[in-house]
This record gives structure tokens, sequence and C-alpha cells, in this order.
């Protein structure tokens, strides 16, 4: 894990892909980390795991299966667990089980001069501890600007006894996130609430041959002890759902239709994208407290219709988290243009009801702009007193974040 | 909020008389906040509120009761929630609503330079953001170190319709403490489960007029939307406890019998000092993993059986956390030696499992010297290299955490 010095050095992971997190390379050397792939260990016990940068989430639930344990990140792509841990993903799971933030326990990280850093101590698992700062949460979502992340020990929890997963079409965009907002401060403890407006389901429907009513719908699943515990949430978010014009659900209980069901949802962004020829998808990311999320999600919807662009809205709306995702053509300036303005408007509004800019994967360069307007002129000069104290030289993803010294 | 440069600050709130945050005070300035005393805003669409120093939970929670919402903080005394952010504090909820750390969504903090800080941006609150450090878990648990706290914004949840609460004697501490693991390991959404060794019920028994069984003993409360969740979960741990030998259950279902249930286990530090005249207590928080929980607890009290020396075993087993209460007469330095090698020896055994040296209220200035040891050199030197990068000149509550350059 040499470097030398003032090289910047730019750390590699799965999961960087999802978010332009290797586009900093500016004469830098890129670290592929993805050949460091054990998984370190597996504790039962203690419902947690070790693994290097190389394991992805999907690889390490292959593994746990015999143990009846899982980890539940899931940011749609099969992402790297370090990467999820740099990046501080969330994911379909994260109003139930929490996003990376909650569910890393400790990082190993090469720090800029060389140093090994363990951010709960060498082999610490503490369910709590008070010793000192939480570096751990610190390094979570840095980006690789602080050092390069080569392990990270995760959570697991107890692979629920009973799974049932439900499909929800609604009359308007607005209806469908009042009754995401409603099953929130019902404090149901649904696993899954996931949003896909009317141009994603109809692209859904396109690309994986499947038959859903083209309107805004919810994808939710329940997870539980026991039939009765499912069927409990199930019937509460179902009168929910009903009070706010939902109509009738798609139940599904078989695991293989399951997997399917969440299949046709994770692949929202290449059916959109195969809706059109030769152009490139733009994601943008939002998050806004849930009382904001039904104005922002149809006030974006209407932006978007009204600016004669292609767009869809999609969103982890249980954890208060919405996507656009734009179709461009790079060439075409006007287009461009619109989008840019499109989208400074969305993250004005989000930052106006106390939202973020970034809902997903870190500010990445795109929002650096956004970063002081969000976090204010102090929490920037102190995220930078930060970076100059652990990497005086910045060789560490410069770029990323903030601009260079 | 001003202060002269380079005059030590020492910020001052109820919590922090729990484990001697005032007592670095070196010819500085203590900042008593307690008159900072408003609820800035109570927000009972995104389930937050915002408070100042001076509000404790207890107050908040009674300004919460008509909004069906409540604050889950519980550390025992009557806690200032800003003094429980600046102490990364836990309590007998944390099973279920998580510590301080999951529960803090913003903070306001002075820093050393004299600006004003919010770590999630002026009203940020939303459920997830990825912008930038995440600067709100740094500065919890910083211990007034890195800034005065001077606003905290918090998670608020739905007070639960159904609560039960149970307590079962057990033959054994190591049978209480595996009937804890199997119902950490089974995943039961327990709110709380307390534990209280044989010598702490016979003290609680005396302090409060209680007749309970004077054996090792699990306090535990249920929560859930409706009578047959709570019955479904309570059943499954009735199940998991007698199969650990547990006794009768003694189940207790009207709201002020469990207050004063409880009341009584908050008491338990009262109630052991009670026990001596004369007499100081010293209490030693430690944590551990789920699987060493019932080695570290039962061994810790044969060793305490063993040195003669008065000694009680409770904690917040649920988390992961328990608690020595030691009656220490200062002047008897024979007895001071036994307890200081106990307390040594307890400590490097919770370390050797992975388990931390504080589980409670950080480091302090009694344990700054288990630092290293839990945390390792380069975690130190990483912490120490942001106390510098955030406050120059150490005026910040100087001597807590490490020692003074």
């Amino acid at each position: 894990m040499c470097h030398k010095d003032s090289i910047p050095v730019i750390p590699f992971s799965k999961a960087t892909g999802l978010d332009g997190f290797t586009n900093t390379l500016e004469g830098g050397v890129l670290i592929d980390l993805m050949s460091m792939n054990k998984i370190v260990e597996i504790n039962t016990s203690d419902f947690n795991c070790t693994v290097e940068p190389g394991v992805t989430h999907e690889t390490l639930n292959q593994q746990l299966h015999t143990t009846g344990l899982w980890f539940p990140g899931d940011p749609g792509a099969d992402a790297s667990v370090c990467g999820m841990a740099a990046m501080s993903a969330s994911g379909t799971n994260a109003a139930r089980y929490g996003t990376m933030v909650q569910n890393v326990l400790n990082l190993e990280v090469v720090l800029s001069n060389g140093d090994v850093l363990y951010t709960a101590g060498k082999d610490g698992r503490p369910r709590k501890s008070g010793a000192g700062y939480n570096l751990t949460k610190l390094f979570v979502g840095s980006k690789g600007t602080l050092g390069v992340i080569t392990q990270a020990a995760v959570r697991l929890y107890a692979r629920p006894a009973v799974c049932s997963v439900g499909i929800c079409p609604f009359q308007t965009v607005n209806k469908a996130i009042e009754a995401v907002v409603a099953t929130l401060q019902c404090s149901v403890p649904i696993a899954k609430i996931e949003f896909l407006d009317a141009a994603t389901v109809a692209a859904c429907n396109r690309y994986n041959k499947l038959t859903l009513v083209e309107s805004p719908t919810l994808f939710v699943e329940f997870h539980g002890n026991s039939e009765a515990e499912v069927a409990e949430q199930a019937s509460l978010v179902e009168e929910i759902f009903a009070s706010n014009d939902g109509r009738e659900f798609t139940w599904c209980h078989a695991p293989e239709e399951q997997k399917k069901i969440w299949a046709s949802f994770h692949s929202a962004y290449y059916a959109i994208l195969s809706e059109k020829n030769n152009v490139k998808g733009l994601r943008i990311h939002f998050s806004v407290p849930t009382s904001a999320l039904a104005k922002a999600v149809a006030e974006t919807r209407k932006d978007i219709d009204e600016s004669g662009v292609f767009g869809a809205v999609v969103g982890h709306v249980g954890d208060g988290k919405f996507l656009c995702i734009f179709l461009v053509d790079e060439l075409n300036h006007n287009e461009m243009k619109i989008i840019q303005e499109l989208s400074d408007r969305i993250v004005k509004r989000a930052l106006a009801s106390g939202g973020s800019c970034t809902g997903e994967h870190g500010i990445g360069i795109s929002k650096r702009k956004y970063l002081e307007n969000e976090c204010g002129e102090v929490a920037v000069n102190t995220m930078i007193a930060i970076k100059n104290a652990l990497d005086p030289k910045w060789i560490m993803n410069p770029n990323e974040l903030f601009p260079k010294n």
C-alpha cells in the first residue's frame, strides 16, 4: 500500500463506478483494489463480518447464505462493500436496517503517510464505544479523500423468517408519496418502500416484458419473524395506501417471484436508458425531510414535464431519497442547458426544505458547488481543516469534495 | 459565546455531572449552559426536535407528551440532551432505538475561533445526506473538546401504542446473560433488557421497599403497535429465558407500575450507595461484543467476589454494556489499590474480547490511559490531529480525552 509522496491516489472499487468516483484522476495513481477480495471473517455470534474491497454485497450474501444471516446494504448495483462505506451508500433496505453510517463497525484505512488506521481499534467490534472521536463515522462517506479503505467490518442481521412483497399503483405522484409519508409517520417497520413514476414503470414494462399498470407505483417489502407479524404490517399499509387512493395491491410471496420484482426495480436505470438511442444517462440524487417529500417529488415531476426533456423520477423514498434520471445527448447544448437549470432548481428546492443535495454516493465532483449551500461556510472550512490535518499534501483523491488548494 | 483566546473553556451541562466531565478545570472558564433552556422546535411531521443545552430528556418528553412522540434516550439520570450528545450517551432504550450516535441529526457548535458550526447545515434535517464529512457523528462523543454544543436536533419516535414490562430472576449470572445473548441473536426487537446482579437487587429491595427475588435478574420491556405484536415478542422471550433456567416472570402492564419498576432500576446506584456509610460510589463502564458478554459479566462478578471488596454489576446488556459500582473509602489505600487492580483486569478483558473500555459517557480522564490500548496509536494520533486542526490552542475542554500537549 506504499505510494510515492505527493502523487495523487484514487482508490477504486466497484462501487466507485456509480457516481464518477474515479473521475478525479489528474496524473495520479489509480489503485484498483478489486483483487483484494477476501471475506476476512464472518462472526455469526456477534452478527458482523469483515471484508476486503473486492467483496461485493451480492458475493457476501451468497457466502452468508448458510449462516441464516445477511447484509442488507443494497444500493442497486452489485457494489463493493468497502466502496459503499467510502460513499456512505444507502439502498432499498435503509428504511428498516439503516444505511452504511449505521452498519459499518470498523474500517482499516491506509492514511496518506502510510500508517494503517483501525477506526474502532484492531479487532474492535463493540456494539457501543465512547472511546475518543468516532473515526468510523468520519471515514464513512469520506470517498477516499482521507485514506484508502482496505477492510470494512459491517453489521449483519438475521435473515427474516417471513418476507412479503407488494406492488401498488396510484392515481398521482402526489398521492403515492403522501402514502409513503403516512406510512413512515405510522412507524410501520417496513423493510423497503420504493417509488417509480409512470415513465419508469412504462420503461420497466418494455425492458423486462412486464405488464405493470403504467402509473406512479410503490414497491414495498415487509420482514418479520412470523406470518402474523408480516400480515399485521401489510394490512396496516394496505389501509394507508387505500386511504390515499392506492389501487389494488399485487402481492408476491414466492422468493423467486420477489427476486424477479426487485431485479426489475433495480433495472430501472437501464430500462430508461434503453428508451432512446445514442444518449447517456445522467442521475441526480437528493434527499428531503419526510414532510417535504410529497411536494418535492410532485414538483420535480411537474418541472420535468414542463421542460420538454425526457426524465424519470424514482426513489428510495422510505429514507427520504429520490433520484432523477435524464437521458442526455451531450452534443445538444440547448438540452444540456435545460437539464442543468432543472437540476439546479431541484437541488435548491431540496436544500430549502432542509434536505440534502446528495442522498447517495457523497457529493461527487458535479455537486461540489452545492456543498457550501447545504452545509454552510463554517462546516466546509471545518471539513477542509480535517482534510488538511489527515492528508496535508492532498494526495488522497484530490479534487473530490473540495477543489484542490 | 465569545471568550478570550487561550483561556480553557469547559462546557458544563447537567449531563456532565455523570462522569467527571467538568473535572478538567485548570484555571479555565467553566461555561454553565443550563439557562439556555429553550425547546427551539418540535417538528411532529418529520419526527425531530431541536433543543438548547438546558433541556433535559425528561423535560423534553413532558413537552412532547401531547404530540404522541417521544425521545427514547435515557441514560438514567435526567441528563441534558445536548450533554448526552457531547458524551455519546446510550441508555435503557438503546437496544431498539439506538444511542445518541444514531439519534442526533444536527448540532450547533461554537468552535474555538468563535465560528458557529451547523454540523448538518443550518436547519438541515435530511433523513440521509452524503454531503462531505459526517461532522455530526464526529461531534457526538467529542465531550466538548472540539467546540461547545449550543443546540442539538434529535430524532423522535412514535410513542408505542402498547408497552409491557417483565422481571425475571435467574439461578446464576451466567444463565441470565446467556438468555440476553440468545434474545439478541434471535433479533427480537426488545426495547429494554437490563441486568442487575443479586447484590444490586438486594440493595434495591431495601432502598425502594420492594420484595424482588434476590438473585441475578433481567428487567425487560416490549413495545409494539398492537397487543398481538407485544405478546408475540414477550412469548418468544419467555421461551428463551425458560430454556436458560429463568424463573417465573412478573409482568406489569399498568403504566404507573411500569414507571415504578424503572424508577427502582434507575435508583440502583443510590440504592447501592446507601448500603454503607461514609463511602463514595465509583462507577466503571464497559462494553463487549454480544458473544463475550456472558463470560465478561460472570468473570467480573467472580473477580469482585474473590477480591473481598463490595461491588455490584448492572448493565444495559441489550447494547453489550455493563457497569461495576464500587463503594470506596478513598482513605483506605489498600482497598483503593484492590479496586484499581480489579478495574484494570476488567478493562483489559473487555478490550481483549474486542470490546470498549467505555460503554457510556466517553473516555473521561480516568480512562485516558486505555484509549491507545483500545484504539491503537494511529487512531489516537488521528484524533489528536483533528483536535489540533479544530482547536489549535487546545482551549476547548483541554485534558479531556488526551493529555494536553
